[in-house]
């Protein structure tokens, strides 16, 4: 396991932050009426790239100055390191740059956040083999839970890539067609069982034009973010057959903030679990794709304090981003710069490991009882949604920083 | 009905041209070596609205600038009528801009088209009753073959934006996973049941943040093309539940090149068919927002003649896009100027009059027979697919050109 590379930048060795030097994720930062420009976090600080850029410090063609890393991403892999490389060796602790470089380092908490890339489309898989079978159970029966196809497919559908939100932003509880197995008629109103989806998202940083192969798929991947899939399950139950999820999933999806790149991940790759069937040669693994990451959703009622619904790691799936990639590109489907591909929940083999309240309250029958006495079927008003996610590394730790989101009450329905 | 609008292009004035002075499409053209451009399809010829705005013939706020036409319906409505009204005075027959019009028109024969407009989401409805109750008999059997939602909501699954190509761009047969009901494995090789949907495909001029009614929603659609929804049959039976269709579709979808306005459509403003099962009020339409548009299908084998295989009518919808677009927005779910809803395939009562080969050729179980005695199942590698429309009008046809795609073969599978 490597090492903290300790920076002078103090509050980055510290063993609790997200944001060692190690780990240099990319975002959209604000501060100080500035426009929402690009920023690399380092302990409770980021650093101004794009100015670092037109002051003639970094080199990325201008990259830098458009408000978002899609530009970026799409120079291309050697890009990549150039700027990674030239990061670590800039903040690295003894460095000759420090002074040059005080000027450009920021409060985080004195900055706003903003979508760190334009999301091009959003696909959202369903690889989590807990999770999978979970929902299978409560929507068809243990005896047809996992779908016939689950086990050969990393199964994904299209999802909407403009209710994509970051962190932070507040979400309205959806209205939708609501009908109960015993109605006669469907209703429009509010969800009564809306949900989150603790997922992570990967994020093409290159474009392909045609089926590419899984090594391929893997290089391609910028980075990764922290996704909650909102979901509303009423909706769903209703639309879903025969073509998948549409409203109930359109509402919001939210992103943590920073992009944790493939290159700070590279320490933590774990392989896939042991096949139950053989796949097909277009989905094999090459190597270990996967990552060890340690996950934990909390929720906090309005007013009161967070508990710990969920732990968790996304060493759980069964299928890789990579072998989503691929998959998702066998039809010749291009793919994008920009693309983000959810993994699909992460629910680990416990009760208290699964990735959303409609498995750990199973379907509302279980209700959790949070720390302050409340109970909880699904989310409730001005609950408070909280993802947070790490790779530990040896007195470090590769962290996404958190991805929140607080529900409001659903719009006033006319006529 | 309306009569024709002499112009004195004379070719516009022919009963037989897709492109009278009534009509005045958006497409995108390249010719001599030019950078695509915005342009106006105007009988036999193309008006280089791009080169006009930048001569200062029209004030479109550089709209025209930018090789597509995104720009120029982010405008808005207002800017949507000016710009028609101005074109129309300009090009009618006795119009004083005659002379000085001239050196801006283009032959459509001389003349390269490119994609319309940027395509910035892509949804595919299921809209068609007759489409509908055919698949769902050959899918699941006659007694399940409508499902229980589908006479109340319009439903629909989010495509593939970056599979979207213009008219003429070649369709290579996809790849997938493939399983027959007997195969103990599935295994991945080339489509043996590629097939098209006919579908007439809605564009979104304006943005929304939030639910919209049907009559804004009406408003907020800027125009109109032929789409055809490439399918591979059998990869979509193997992978379409529980999440819908995902790789099936991805291939490409393929729309005409030239955006017929909804102003050009107006006069052809019809309604969908009585409800079987009284809608929600949020789907209710206040006035008829479908439109009476013939259809055709032909297919071409290599070195053959074409047969038209099916003859239709968008009027035999059972959901308007005005109402797919207010259903899409009902969860909150923001819409963008660019994103593109697929009608559904647009099947009619009869059989001559269905708009998928697995429809006319019942699974391939009833092939059909082409004019040089060929017969088809679904598509063959080389066949040249045809999809043409056009609302009648006295003495004139308002037409939306051709979109056509030929088959090549699938792509090697490697390993």
């Amino acid at each position: 396991m490597t090492k903290l590379i300790r920076s002078w930048v103090e509050s980055a060795n510290a063993p609790d932050t997200d944001f060692p030097l190690n780990n240099l994720p990319y975002g959209v930062f604000s501060a100080g009426g500035s426009d929402p420009r690009c920023g690399v976090a380092i302990g409770d600080r980021i650093l101004d790239a794009a100015r670092m850029e037109a002051d003639g410090l970094l080199e990325c063609g201008g990259a830098l100055q458009t408000g978002g890393w899609n530009a970026f991403m799409a120079r291309g892999k050697p890009a990549w390191a150039k700027l990674r490389d030239a990061l670590t060796k800039m903040l690295t602790e003894g460095s000759d740059r420090q002074d040059a470089l005080r000027g450009y380092l920021v409060y985080q908490a004195e900055a706003t956040l903003h979508m760190p890339f334009s999301v091009t489309e959003y696909t959202d898989f369903y690889a989590g083999r807990h999770h999978a079978f979970n929902v299978g159970t409560m929507f068809r029966g243990p005896d047809n839970a996992l779908p016939p196809n689950w086990l050969h497919i990393p199964i994904g559908y299209n999802g909407r890539a403009s209710s994509v939100v970051v962190s932070g932003t507040p979400v309205i509880r959806p209205n939708g067609q609501l009908k109960g197995p015993d109605d006669a008629m469907p209703r429009f109103g509010p969800s009564q069982r809306f949900d989150i989806e603790l997922e992570i998202g990967a994020i093409v940083g290159q474009p392909s034009d045609g089926p590419i192969a899984v090594a391929e798929a893997f290089d391609n991947i910028f980075g990764y973010v922290l996704l909650n899939d909102w979901s509303a399950r009423d909706i769903q139950a209703w639309e879903y057959q025969p073509l998948g999820p549409f409203q109930s999933k359109a509402t919001a999806t939210t992103i943590s903030p920073w992009i944790v790149t493939a290159a700070a991940l590279e320490p933590f790759r774990t392989s896939t679990p042991e096949r139950e069937k053989p796949l097909l040669p277009y989905l094999a693994e090459p190597g270990p794709m996967l990552y060890d990451i340690a996950l934990e959703v909390g929720l906090t009622p309005e007013g009161g304090v967070e508990t710990v619904v969920s732990r968790t790691n996304y060493r759980e799936m069964y299928y890789s981003a990579a072998q989503q990639l691929a998959h998702h590109s066998s039809s010749g489907c291009p793919m994008r710069v920009g693309d983000l591909l959810g993994s699909g929940t992460i629910s680990g083999p416990t009760k208290d490991s699964r990735g959303s309240l409609l498995e750990l309250s199973w379907g509302g029958k279980e209700p959790l009882t949070l720390e302050g006495g409340e109970i909880r079927g699904f989310v409730e008003d001005h609950d408070m949604l909280a993802l947070r996610g790490a790779a530990m590394g040896d007195g470090y730790r590769v962290g996404f920083g958190s991805c929140t989101g607080e529900v409001l009450p659903a719009r006033a329905v006319k006529g």
